[in-house]
């Protein structure tokens, strides 16, 4: 799967979606994007591609689901994974679920700035839950890799949601409060190459991102009091003119990067 | 200043004074690297730039004080500048001090990572606070910008300090406090371009660090306070799973970054 007389249909041309479509059409493969309102064609699809917000996806996964083709894989690649499982282990269906989530994006949205080249590099995440889901997902190692994806990682939506609250959605939180200064406007010409990355996501989708993170809200919460906690102990180092210990929290970053860069190796 | 006949040396070749060097040399300037502990040649300098910690700029400084040549003009470039400007100030001396700042810089240190090409496009900010000290300035403009800054600012000590510690200093501390997370090491495969940017400026050079955060402690301080004031404000938002507050908070970052966006045109 898919072989090139499987169908690959996909159902919402944002982002994610619309690079989806992009990839496989430069892959020589045959794709067609459907309407999420009106899906005549999603009972054609072997392989269907769910790229909404997950809120939407749920609902749409809930109301199409007899409308699916029996025997047929559907991926679905937002953001978050715990919640859409469930949903679908919810669903009484002839078709096999998997959830994924490529780990590439953008700090704009929209089918118009989407490209076949995002996946170029980045990891594809899936998390099977069942020997029938593991199935899906190894058929499918080869079709992402052809994509451009660098790697596909196999894990439990539990693992996925907590690492994407710290590797992802974390970095958004303190970009955007980063952002809210009231020194953020005056800053011009005194903002070199930190300032352009600490800002680069502070604007993610209003909408889609508070989805996002009220989903992820259990991995998420003690993640950001570890980090405002860390912040804390460098703000009262600070306080205090205490060297050593500023110090000692520096090199600690120092020590991580380090480690960081021969896990790459 | 300077003309072909007046002469630039350079004490302190790192990052920073490496790039000035080779930026002067590139432009077929003459120019010295002068030894910071046994600066013989200093006597012959019209201009000196100065690219040490700053600590250690206030310390040469008050040594070598009657070494410098009169009437020279010496440019301090470390990262902060009150502190810098103010024990110049207290110097008795017969020559010019100017305080600068080039708003470039890499995530790693010394000489063999400094380039010609570092402050390409970048801010030079100066903060003259003498008449004479303004006329030096000026006079440096068009050699400022022969090394590729895109743009000279002359500001006073106290702006440049406040403006660097939100749009330089926070980054760093901030990255650095979202490097030392338990998670970071298990991150491999689930990082993506918000992760990379994150990270970038996390192991700043512990010393160095620390003392440009001890020195521009004043300003840091309430900027650090209203950063976790906001944070603080989403983690409670989050808690409460107050989705009206969360958009209303992300779309404060999407209206600050039009503005931004909208100020660079």
């Amino acid at each position: 799967m898919p072989r090139s007389d499987r169908k690959i249909a996909i159902v919402g041309l944002g982002l994610i979606g619309g690079s989806f479509f992009k990839a496989i059409r430069e892959k020589g493969l045959a794709v067609t994007g459907i309407d999420k309102n009106d899906p005549v064609e999603v009972g054609d699809a072997d392989l269907l591609i769910i790229a909404l917000h997950p809120g939407l996806a749920i609902e749409w996964l809930k109301t199409y689901n007899k409308k699916i083709k029996p025997g047929a894989v559907v991926l679905d690649v937002c953001g978050v994974k715990s919640a859409l499982c469930k949903a679908a282990e919810e669903l009484e269906k002839d078709w096999t679920f998997l959830g994924g989530h490529p780990m590439a994006g953008k700090e704009v949205s929209g089918f118009e700035n989407s490209s076949a080249a995002l996946f170029e590099g980045a990891s594809m995440i899936l998390t099977p839950q069942t020997k029938e889901e593991n199935e899906a997902a190894e058929s499918l190692r080869p079709f992402f890799e052809s994509l451009g994806f660098a790697r596909v990682i196999l894990t439990t939506p539990e693992k996925h949601d907590e690492m994407i609250a710290y590797t992802s959605q974390l970095c958004h939180i303190l970009s955007n409060a980063y952002l809210r200064d009231e020194l953020a406007l005056k800053s011009k010409g005194f903002a070199g190459g930190s300032f352009r990355d600490l800002t680069r996501v502070g604007a993610p989708d209003p909408k889609l991102w508070t989805e996002l993170f009220i989903m992820d809200r259990e991995a998420l919460l003690p993640i950001i009091d570890r980090f405002m906690e860390r912040l804390s102990d460098f703000r009262s180092a600070l306080e205090k003119k205490d060297e050593e210990a500023m110090r000692s929290q520096l090199r600690e970053g120092t020590l991580m990067k380090e480690k960081l860069t021969s896990q790459k190796k």
